[in-house]
């Protein structure tokens, strides 16, 4: 089979045995947002006609192509929710020459009732072997999941990310920031500052008030600020000493477990390719 | 003698008698950043030649225009301090045809020992009636200081108006904002979610899950924003019940009222031109 997922910037697939190995794996910058007039078949065509001239019959796509902008919706599934739930709720769209699903994203409700969601997120979670627990995917929006025997019971997400960009691009914290390598010390610092007693709105301030008193210098006060915004999540996010399994690529995976060990957790680093294996663990029910 | 509240943006002064009364007051857009080669004294000769023709021979400026892109610079003084320190401390500047000073900001530390600033705010404070107690300071950076006797003796700072206006101009959050008056009953919603358990990062979300879930207008959006971080803001900052005074212009006096009173507590609004009548008392001081 063939498993994509397709999200609103990138487009990663993989070519997939009956095994779950991963043959064959492409990127590309063809997000959801870059498909011309949303014709995401003829873009599905000429990112992976080799593999279905060769004979794949069977595509599994995640990600934002599930969403209303995507080629179809696929509604959100209520928590709680695992690869068997995820494989019976698919949603087909008319494809010549080959059978094309999506996975639907999952919802939730925090603990004042209000509604969350995340698209993408459930097919990693399917794709890892002992996830019980609690699961950190980091990004943008990040999602704290809480797994258990498999199904994601509920899960929070946190604006951190997204905060941190406009932050940096749009506040006069942003002026003393040049592009610099990420500065491990600084990060350190943030976090915490995080720790200690206080609102992370005070806590901004300090950046400026921290560089105005030559405290921090203008190179480190980027990775500062991420460590300000990452602790802040963990220590929110997790109960001191708990357990989490952390889902991201290699630079925001170290972050979050310097994060999660300062707050005296024990950090497990998800394998890559933890969609591929979703995305397989799902497909191997759907078409067994 | 005049006294000038001369900021980033703006430009703001007044004639003010020998008791203290305004004779008059003007106000234009000339903020330190709009005055051409930092030439202050042709600008302030520009916008009140008029006065210093008539006689006035005292000049009491205040903002940041006693900042190192000031005038010159008038450095931070530690706090315990109020109209009497602060008139100890003020820096000339040479002026032919008048005495000219510049007010300086207070220093402080906050419960981490991170350094505290703040510029124009300890006059505003000098000119309240009774100001002891938690005397807030909203705006960009909003300011929350402890008053004894008339003398701050401490502050903190929250970076709540700045981030207000990132999360609306470079975030997904701000894309479902169109300018809209004030809905005061999405203001309350968002103070009652920030009263609420749950860390601000994941507050934020919920402004877009709401959205989508279709359970917050795109034109209650920006205010219920407002709620949320203002609510955080105002938690944070004072204890529940407490008595606290307000400066700020009548639309934010009014909101972070909401705020204080949502927490419980007692908000007094100060009264407007609490700026000049701190310029007064503190030249009062200087030339009796």
């Amino acid at each position: 089979m063939i498993g994509v997922d397709w999200g609103t910037t990138s487009f990663r697939a993989w070519r997939l045995g009956r095994d779950g190995a991963v043959l064959g794996a492409r990127v590309a910058a063809r997000g959801i947002l870059n498909v011309q007039d949303g014709d995401f078949a003829n873009a599905l065509r000429e990112l992976c006609g080799d593999w279905l001239a060769e004979g794949e019959e069977r595509v599994l796509l995640c990600g934002m192509i599930g969403s209303r902008q995507g080629w179809a919706e696929a509604p959100y599934l209520p928590c709680p929710a695992g690869a068997a739930e995820l494989a019976e709720a698919l949603v087909e769209v008319p494809f010549a020459g080959a059978h094309i699903r999506l996975v639907p994203g999952l919802s939730a409700h925090d603990r004042q009732n209000v509604p969350e969601v995340m698209r993408g997120e459930e097919t990693q979670i399917a794709g890892l072997d002992s996830a019980d627990g609690l699961v950190c995917l980091p990004g943008s929006h990040s999602k704290w999941a809480r797994v258990e025997a498999g199904r994601v019971v509920g899960f929070e997400t946190y604006f951190s990310g997204e905060t941190f960009a406009a932050l940096r691009s749009a506040t006069i914290l942003g002026r003393m920031m040049p592009d610099a390598p990420t500065d491990l010390d600084a990060f350190d610092r943030g976090l915490a500052r995080a720790g200690d007693q206080g609102h992370l709105l005070h806590h901004l301030f300090g950046v400026r008030s921290r560089g105005l008193a030559g405290a921090l210098a203008p190179a480190a006060s980027a990775s500062y600020l991420s460590g300000l915004l990452i602790g802040h999540e963990v220590g929110a996010a997790m109960a001191t000493g708990a357990h989490v399994t952390i889902v991201a690529n290699a630079q925001l995976t170290a972050l979050y477990t310097r994060a999660v060990v300062a707050r005296g957790g024990v950090a497990t680093q998800a394998p890559p390719e933890a969609t591929a294996r979703g995305l397989a663990r799902i497909g191997a029910r759907t078409w067994p």
